[in-house]
């Protein structure tokens, strides 16, 4: 169970790695949006296998089908159907998995819960789930964009020990897609690039860190106490794979520094209520100010190395494995877009929520 | 809206800082367990204001209530409704709050969210909301200790730039309780008083990170795909005033360690399948392994110092402002209890949802 | 589980019987509505036991103190606390309940789902808990009044086999409450009010039917496919205690209509679309169309007989109870309110659900 | 928004009547659950059109597809994704209802609600939307029958005014299934069949009652205070196209009896707590007894029928429209699939909610 996220705008995804196909359902999205299968192939695009010489060589077109939901080019109010059929599949390639559990993946803990599972490529725990949520996500940022013109943007600001300068704008697009790693600052994204090679040829893999900022966010977004802005992007980060922390703002540099270096002074900008540094991250009390949100990911190495292994199989017997198949030496380039998408599906779930408010008993 | 918390296992919180009373109602507690105000007290002594010399000189006994749910001495399976009425309040104190936003409070946002807000205190967003968590953590404990012999334990393991060495055992509760800022190093814990005596003596304030580690904690627990243990754990820290981070096993530290090392081989030992090392952080694929739950969450300074501040008033007119009244130089001492609260929630919530699968179908 | 009831305009309600205190905490209701003591308690005080010789004859005050939610005379968006405080309580008078479980009653469903329950006069199970429902749907209707002069309605149209004439205008609120019976026809209501008290002098009791009506409800209210609002009140109707039946618009009678009788022509009023009749009861697809919604609830006679009753002990030994103690002959009198409360909470909490289609991509 | 279904066992259905398919995802049935295709469609085949000469001649093979969540043979626990691809689609037919809304039906709430709908064939409103829920259903009454052995039967007890005898027996399928209209009295059947087909030569349609028993239900299922079994069973049921009441046990009729009378006097049979009568419906307090279930479910007339009728059009000027196309004269005999399906998805959610009772704190 929990195979959904969000409370107005909310998705449910389905479907295994090598299932015949993976999907979501968007059962909230509001009416009247035009909508286009392509729009959500362009970011399926940025995530699917095979898009670059650093990724898994595999070859899965992932072309998105609307099943429901749109009609004569606009949504109409009711649930969205998305279905990515499946294609380039070798399921042979995990017989050895059957009986043997992959260090740091899924399998033994499935086994635990379930006592019966799809060992195929890791099943329902494969990262191939997160289709779903990206062609989910591809729906809330247009929401947004139109709504309230809310731009996000993902990128790589570290692999392994090479960190990227602190960003100062707010970088484009096409700045992050310039390059295999989707780090916007070009030379250090070539010594990413290398890195990951380098991992990929020792049959080893990285990690990493994912920064994600957005502007144009209304003032407002957010619900005390528990659905705090900040606490529910934690959790749609820590709910994507391979995730091993979150920071918002100032994070957790920010406990070194004391109160009086750490608060954000209001000023008036240009008539508008502004803050003059931003260590809060754009969320003050769960609420955003209005300044942009900036947050911090963490990646752990993959999983799946190409080196032998110890483990145990399933009766608890001590036993060597050793990984075969196609993999991602480096999950972060294709995890960008992934970021992006579960960001947008908290803001505009947020931005839902207040919509109440918004329509109430206003000055 | 969303002041209520967990899905089985589900807790309402309400009160204001300077309102009669702060509470929660506990929806989903099993019937037939032992419950007294006195084990629910003990939890909120370790919260409450004036409890040392390091904490705010506020004098609130905080006393707990039990309004229902609960019948000769064991719960009845119906809501449990806790109350904590107020006594020392000196609303006064807060007028210049009316006319002036605190920088790095929740002052502003709310303003924007909801254009109109109980100033005195920081109102709902003022820390003295997590009483009623507090109080539903310690029913959720006695649940989780009855129902499986899980213990959990919170302890400070930075303030400032003074962190402790790496625990390496389990600290029982007493090295915890030992000192006053509940960091069950006594050496380092003497440093970190200096630091906050320190803080306190310049109008300042300081940060840190609090560590809390779960056992007995059965294999099985977290529901994939959204609602992952680590998941869940993440929302509920950031959800927590003054939280700007939450990292599990290796946290941001592991994303510089390659797969190779930072893979958790499986052995077996005494019979059971266990994990050499916990760079997971006991939950692996989002459902626990078993292992020794881990995590650590960032705390920021606290925003109320007493210097003066720059900001703006309701108008967006500049203005100094000036802080008074008793408050904390550092936050932690008092999270601790917070922090196991949570994990408790989320962990009985999580046991809750297994039942089903555990009566379903078994070998 | 299960005491909340909505999903944006949330309640949770709490308290026994012959607890301390019975109440409910409303999560989610607009900031800035204007908010006294005094309006809610004029709902209470239209339900409380004492108010007319046709109800029990217990003399309970239930005075609603509000805890939290209201700062200067309005909302603050944050959760209203609502309690009320027990006085007349007389628990020796359900002694024998505690080894008798008494027929129709919920004594033995909550023995055997629980394992644990307060005898206490039904513990939870006692309609004591409705002052939770009708303290939160005075909220909610004042706030569906000031939103959209939302009306609501409710009264009694049959006791035992006395109906009341067909109503062809929209009773005023002064007309329900002109006698005791709440049946805004004089005379059917001076029958029924005999009718109960005979019931009374035979140590028996009579259920009945209320109707309730709504005008001014916005066209477009309900969420298709699930929580269509028939379905909606339906379930509010039926979780109150004693209800057996639920009709909208035509209902079971409906049924002996032929569809060119039944359907509701279009056609044009003042400018507007509306339904030349209205078999649909104001909803058609789950969503309303702007006409009046009606719809009907059947309640049961009071379970708490003063006639010797079979039953048997919690041992499963064949017994004869004798209720004594002050019950109501006849619940409907007093259940016109709560039928009222939880019919606004249905609207207003859909009204919310709909404020973000109203406020996106509208032409 | 409110695709959904269910708290444990919890389904999202999608899909219009005249797109490319429709389906359900079942997120949170539980892993190890024998599971064929071919069980599903068992179900299917009871509601498909064209099954026998009372229902509409459309050609819908209405095959399932099983896309997840099982492997092997067995749900594994992850999302269940079932697909039903439509066929048989003449748009065309519906190209009048693009400008003219027709009488009871959902055309003109739709465009109130949303802006926007797809008029072919009610799009989103269509009956066509139930395929997902009977198919979600067959999986719930698997899964039910073999946890609990517990046995859902529907059947169709009024048509117009024609009624069968009161049931004293449990129907078997093989009674139910043996006529057209689905009434296990075969006399009764024979008539009920006659009016449908009186009433389709007139170019007209009918309504009536479905009853549905369950026996086998565990004592102690059902969710004080608002999620009570019979407030969730008349959800179910109203959640349903053209249903317009509920009623369960004695329902309506039951107020004229008197509490003396209405009352079910508890007895010990065979060792065990009965009740002497069943007037309760199976559930007292909003919990299972362990006595059969019995309610019973208004459907309206057909709203399409082959006759002139008044309406407006989309521009509130007043028309005449004619139905065309091949429409159901009567809605009931394939409606009783589905209350059987809605009413296992409420009685499986139910099961899972009190598991976690179940496994704590027991004696």
């Amino acid at each position: 169970m929990s195979n959904f996220f969000g409370q107005n705008f909310r998705i449910t995804t389905w479907g295994e790695s090598h299932g015949p196909a993976v999907g979501v359902v968007i059962d909230g999205c509001p009416a009247r949006l035009p909508l286009t299968a392509e729009e959500i192939q362009a970011d399926l695009d940025r995530r699917r296998p095979g898009q670059s010489d650093i990724t898994t060589p595999r070859k899965e077109p992932d072309r998105v089908e609307i099943l429901s939901g749109v009609f004569e080019g606009m949504t109409t109010g009711v649930p969205i159907s998305l279905v990515v059929r499946s294609s380039d599949q070798r399921p042979e390639a995990y017989d050895e998995m059957k009986q043997k559990y992959r260090p740091s993946h899924a399998d033994y803990t499935y086994q635990m819960k379930y006592g019966h599972r799809d060992h195929r490529g890791g099943g329902r725990s494969s990262a191939r789930e997160t289709i779903g949520r990206v062609a989910a996500g591809a729906v809330a940022k247009k929401t947004l964009q139109l709504a309230a013109k809310t731009e996000i943007r993902a990128y790589v600001t570290r692999i392994h020990d090479i960190a990227a300068p602190v960003m100062t704008g707010f970088p484009t697009l096409a700045e992050v897609e310039a390059n295999a790693v989707r780090c916007p600052d070009a030379a250090t994204a070539a010594r990413m690039i290398e890195r990951i090679k380098q991992a990929r040829s020792e049959g080893d893999s990285v990690g990493g860190v994912i920064e994600c900022r957005v502007r144009q966010v209304p003032a407002g977004l957010g619900e005390p106490v528990f659905d705090r802005l900040e606490a529910d992007l934690a959790k749609a980060m820590l709910s994507l794979p391979a995730t091993k922390g979150f920071e918002i703002g100032s994070g957790f540099a920010g406990t070194l520094l004391k109160g009086s270096a750490h608060n954000d002074a209001f000023v008036t900008k240009g008539g508008q209520i502004r803050t003059a540094t931003n260590h809060s991250g754009g969320v003050q009390g769960g609420i955003s100010n209005g300044e942009e949100i900036v947050f911090r990911t963490a990646f752990k190495p993959t999983a799946t190395i190409l080196q032998p292994q110890q483990t145990v199989d399933i009766h608890g017997v001590e036993a060597e494995l050793q990984a075969r198949g196609r993999h991602d030496p480096c999950v972060l380039p294709r995890a960008v877009v992934i970021v992006e998408a579960m960001t947008a599906l908290v803001l505009v779930d947020h931005w839902m929520r207040q919509a109440a408010q918004n329509q109430t008993f206003r000055f």
